[in-house]
């Protein structure tokens, strides 16, 4: 990166000073850090795809917190095999918990794992100093 | 799915009647719908890779609201074609804006789009109904 040329406090976002044309800004604030981000990065990554975007809003959609596996399968319609996989993903991610009862498996939503979530999207937010 | 055999309102999450050992409770509420799950999977997939994340919030976190691409290989310890890659990637899901000026491209983040992933999150909060 080529030095500003006059000196001071640098400024965000400037013009290139004349004769400088291949001059890059510099930036300020450091970004996430590598661990945190691949925590994060997984837990987006679990609701990248829309069954299982629909799957998880639906589990914390009930109003008792908690619904049997059994009976995701026709809402979604999708078959039990791939309910039963993306089921397990958003477990493994941990948004999701689960228990088995009887026949059934129960899910629940993990609220701290979203809250994480909206967290993080909160933080980048350009007008989160505002808020 | 069995009918419940007490008939009236149905209890959600209740135990299984007696003699009913397979019977799936119901749920209530009606997922995302599958238009609007596909726009935000979208979203959530470009936030699902870490280098990806750390990018956006080092875009987000400039306090002038806008970076030059030049400035973020350094601080991203990636290559410059990856962090292309990357910018790419945001820009595809609605996540940045870009404008060329001179030799670099310049990059934003664009709120509304991370707006509507807060909101989705949020509206899938199992508290969402008492904040």
């Amino acid at each position: 990166m080529m030095a500003w040329p006059g000196g001071g406090k640098l400024p965000i976002a400037a013009e290139p000073p004349e004769g400088f044309d291949d001059w890059c800004p510099p930036i300020v604030a450091a970004p996430l850090h590598e661990s945190e981000a691949g925590e994060l990065a997984r837990s987006f990554a679990a609701l990248a795809d829309p069954a299982r975007l629909r799957l998880f809003s639906l589990i914390a959609a009930q109003p008792e917190g908690e619904v049997c596996a059994c009976a995701l399968v026709e809402p979604l319609g999708r078959s039990q095999p791939t309910v039963s996989h993306h089921l397990r993903v958003l477990y493994e991610a941990g948004l999701v918990d689960r228990e088995k009862r009887g026949t059934w498996v129960w899910y629940r939503a993990r609220p701290e794992r979203l809250e994480a979530l909206r967290s993080t999207l909160a933080a980048m937010s350009p007008t989160a100093d505002v808020r």
